[in-house]
């Protein structure tokens, strides 16, 4: 017997190779055939069912999440996973948990901050999870601020020990992820004191729990912060709130890679620079890019196979109605999407080898590219995460009402995802920091020094502030150096009328506050300007696979395009292009959209997501949406019984008019 | 002892009277008044409680929502509450329930498509609860075209019934509210058909449940359709699906106030004009308006009163940081919504009149206005709404981290909000439908037929399509009748500039479906053109109050501004005003922020919310945010234990390393 297959007809429209696609999409064969593995092997393991998780309450869920955990730890034992498979496998699992710290967070710092003997004593233990290990950094007042941290540890040269305390309530730890219930060590950033003198912020590792009896150990406070956004979601995860009265802690568990505290409590900053945490950084930041494109791909996709399926209007003597992928209003807002799903996986890609290019130079003690990389990777993380938790929410109402549904899987990836936006910096913030990095660019031009890397294009601004741009015709617009062009322009034109601006200010930091929304939206400018430009370079490899390489330039294209649709008064208003050119564009992109909706079915398998990950009735592989719907509907808890709990009590008595006399 | 208030200092900063705006805000001093004091009596009845509701589980959920409806009904009957009172009274208990749509559908389409005899006969029971009703239209296959639907009503000239069937699973009746597992009744639409031919679609009374023991009548199936957005949020409500296997009910239950179906089985258009259902649309939409001003401002208060508690960043010499709400972007991102909250406000009242007046014309059968009014009402729908689910979520990010958390409410907030873009006409089908009105005014000038009401600006089309605006200073940006012609002239240009383009296809069918995205833009111009000039039209009132109309005027000024800001693109590429201008706009918009700032805290309290309504501790009107954050976090159900449940079969075995034999 076939399988059923809905989408059968919209897979033979694809005028390119699926296949190659998905090499693509997946960076390498090699990435692409791990992931495809392991994503079988998770979506085939009962134990990581997880269509009931949002009627689950926060008790159940939380165990739920713990018994995946210790089953995935096992699968990942058994089947001696390389690191890389181990990691894909707890990305399939798709649930918040503890691991995602004590791998992501706890054994990277130890790594990057610890010395060689704090490295030798905890690693061995936190790889075999004889200690499971969280980041302890924000407080219930302080988040980005990270400077403001109330959290003491004072040395004690009695003792040879740090003390460490909560001196307000405000100091509370409050937020890290695997804390609440789990985490029996934690890495604590606090503000050293020796002998009197504040030495502003540094990590500790804390022993939390007993490693006996899960208890905590004496002087700490620890337990959950309670619901957050959405069912499912983060729910599984024991976010947790933590209270030190005077812990001691050995004088060797501060971690003693780049700072140290001698026996005799005196403070030395190591001559291994402070700038090799920015490696860490940048590596922490991809994987948010990365991130992103995958929690957009995904929504893409549902919306996608949805606005397939689904019809509405236009039926014409009694057919059926019209697919409402075909309407343009529907292309116009899911295909940008489409996309920068691409997008972002490419400059993604791009942030990796980002990443090892950083890593060589900082070995080799060149800092000299650090404040580009700096904000090229806080722009990105902004950008990214802001226009994907924007993108969620459009694709689940581009699913009219069924979007609404849990069983859609929108609503708890939109609440799952948004935390994007603020962890990590917080996305306005860094914004900033990208501008101040822009500001003083602009200052040194024409000082001799030379912008690079992603910022070269300042170095010809002088061309970039007159150039105008040469589109005559909608098909003008398919050039990608002609996009280019106005996307720099529009960057350097954004960013120079900023610095114009600042003069106008007694003193720079009032200007700067004053502007900083002006400022805000020239970063943007310039981290599209680095998306658009990644694109390119991308299109520019070779890509093999029949019709691959005319899909990710239609991709691009429509992306770019709508961009500038998006931000027309950035463009028109700075003079880079004319309101005709403008609306040349448009037209362009509808032009593009038509040619997107044959393929948009493919585009959207090559993803290559499994039913199990997509965790979408609307969004399954074979389209049969509506019984499957239904079917869902009805393992609610509430249709366990036909008559519901309060039926008797409040109900009857309304109905029978007996509600004067009801106890309620 | 002096009640505790970390806003006083804030509060002692308004240049206004707080207790007149609060007047203004409400309406009228009666609506202030009974508004006040059934908030209060909410408030203060334990029944009523809501901090808890994020963490209980569905059935839980749902049965804590069944007391407060009967408790709600007994308060009501107890004190005697006219039907305003009990409506705000239901209003105030904020938790969506099966009275909503007995109250706000059931009874008015009896009201409205009964004829006499049925509403003697049903309205009774229904004022008095004897019998329960929700309104089951949309269907698993079909939400916003309605004449698509597929139950059919079969008269069955034998026995004078109609035969009410599910012909197919997406003609399953799905979305309703109350349906799932409370009404007794409900108005089912479906096609009628009667001697083998399809009249259209029909409503009929249908009795779903025994009065006796609440069982589905003999070929009903009827259940909950499962979990939605968010925890807490519209969980609380029943959504259903129900099918019908040939249930037959008597001929007297199609509602027969504009057609009737005669005992032969005659079908009969009355001779009462179906246009009359239009005033019953405005209504609705004006309560749509009206809520979006509700949601939204409430959202603004919670965002406004943290960003004065959150201090962030700017401490000198050990001094407090600075309180984020005086950072520019925040004032950028968060007075914005604010503005908007009034200004939809106002335009939900001025829809109030609009129902009015077209419910006398109607009587008077003048049907002269109708399409403009559906033009108006219909945008006006679509914008508040989609910009208010909008704003939630922006006001939850710039309470930053701790708006993730269920305690502050906005996560609640936007779950249960969000639907409103979709039910009552998907947004974007609406503004299709504004686009469509505008077309036709735009094809009709010059015929000698005058727009009037909102669309009268268009009599002047010749004008401001080519007049110049006159800004040469930022100051010149407050005044109401440069900024109203600035609107005036976007949107006219936008609609003509359609009107063009569309002539260029051959035919206009498929040119409104290729230009479709451009003609929605041109809707949201026109409507946000008639907020803007209903709030001009309000400034021109008697406002007295110390400073109350002052206040209105910035709040104006920055409404009208911040959208010419984020819509620059339009208003510069159709050449109303220059990329000067818009930079102009955009320095006054700068001062404007610094005029709203000390008063941010009394206009937020003008909105005169409790706390309970509220229902965030971020937003609290005292401002004791900390300690009450940390005190709800120990509140939940993980708390319960120190130690998780799962701890000795998940977590254990990793640490002691038994994970390879451990049984998961």
């Amino acid at each position: 017997m076939e399988a059923l297959d809905y989408h059968a007809e919209e897979r033979r429209k694809a005028e390119f190779d699926v296949e190659e696609m998905k090499i693509v999409w997946a960076g390498s064969r090699q990435a692409y055939e791990i992931s495809d593995r392991v994503a079988r092997l998770v979506a085939s393991d009962p134990v990581f069912r997880k269509d009931n998780r949002t009627m689950l309450s926060r008790k159940d869920l939380f165990k739920d999440t713990l018994r995946k955990a210790a089953h995935a730890w096992k699968r990942i034992i058994e089947l001696r996973l390389s690191e890389e498979e181990a990691s894909k496998l707890r990305f399939f699992v798709d649930q918040p948990v503890f691991t995602d710290l004590h791998w992501g967070m706890f054994i990277p710092a130890i790594k990057g901050q610890g010395n060689d003997e704090q490295q030798q004593k905890w690693l061995p233990m936190a790889y075999k999870m004889q200690i499971i290990g969280c980041y302890a950094q924000t407080e219930l007042g302080h988040g980005s601020n990270v400077q403001g941290l109330e959290t003491t540890a004072t040395f004690d040269p009695e003792t040879d020990e740090f003390v460490i305390h909560s001196p307000t309530l405000t100091s509370s730890k409050w937020w890290p992820g695997g804390l609440g219930k789990v985490s029996t060590h934690a890495l604590v950033y606090a503000r050293l004191i020796t002998d009197g003198q504040d030495h502003g912020v540094h990590g500790f590792i804390v022993q939390l729990r007993s490693l006996d009896d899960h208890l905590p150990l004496p002087g700490i406070t620890v337990g959950d912060i309670g619901m957050k956004f959405g069912s499912g979601a983060y729910n599984s995860m024991d976010n947790g709130v933590l209270r030190f009265d005077h812990v001691r802690i050995p004088r060797d568990q501060m971690l003693m890679g780049v700072s140290q505290v001698t026996r005799e409590g005196k403070f030395m900053q190591s001559d291994v620079p402070r700038q090799l945490v920015y490696g860490t950084m940048v590596y922490v930041r991809q994987k948010i890019v990365a991130d992103a494109s995958c929690a957009l791909s995904r929504a893409v996709c549902i919306a996608t196979r949805y606005s397939v399926v689904r019809r509405q209007f236009g039926s014409h003597n009694g057919g059926p109605e019209t697919q409402v992928i075909d309407y343009k209003t529907q292309q116009s807002r899911l295909f940008p999407l489409l996309a920068s799903a691409y997008a972002f996986r490419f400059v993604g890609e791009w942030l990796k080898w980002l990443y090892t290019d950083v890593t060589q130079r900082l070995q080799a003690s060149d800092f000299s590219t650090l404040p580009e990389v700096h904000a090229c990777t806080a722009g990105l993380k902004s950008v990214t995460t802001s226009a994907t938790a924007d993108a969620i929410e459009e694709c689940r109402k581009l699913c009219g009402g069924h979007g609404y549904l849990s069983s859609s899987g929108l609503p708890e990836l939109f609440a799952v995802y948004v935390p994007a936006c603020t962890y990590e910096g917080d996305n306005v913030v860094l914004l900033l920091q990208v501008a101040r990095f822009l500001m003083k660019t602009v200052s040194q031009l024409g000082s001799g020094k030379k912008p690079v890397g992603t910022i070269a294009y300042m170095g010809r601004s002088e061309h970039l502030l007159q150039c105008r741009c040469e589109v005559e015709r909608a098909e003008d617009w398919l050039k990608p150096n002609v996009i280019l062009e106005a996307f720099e322009a529009r960057a350097a034109r954004m960013s120079v009328t900023c610095a114009k601006n600042l003069n106008n200010f007694p003193n720079q930091e009032e200007g700067f506050a004053q502007l900083a929304t002006d400022l805000a939206e020239a970063a943007v400018a310039h981290v599209q300007l680095i998306i658009v430009s990644k694109f390119i370079e991308k299109l520019q490899q070779d890509i093999p696979g029949k019709g691959v390489k005319r899909q990710l330039e239609i991709l691009f294209n429509v992306y770019a395009l709508s961009l500038l649709h998006k931000h027309l008064g950035d463009f028109v208003a700075s003079g880079c292009i004319t309101p005709k050119q403008g609306a040349l564009a448009n037209e362009q992109l509808r032009l593009l959209y038509s040619q997107v909706r044959p393929n948009a079915i493919a585009l959207v398998d090559a993803f290559n997501y499994t039913d199990h990950y997509l965790g979408s009735v609307l969004g399954r592989y074979d389209g049969n949406v509506y019984p499957k719907l239904y079917e869902e509907a009805w393992k609610d808890p509430l249709n366990e019984t036909v008559i519901p709990d309060g039926y008797h009590e409040y109900i009857r008595p309304i109905l029978k008019q007996h509600i004067r006399v009801a106890r309620l």
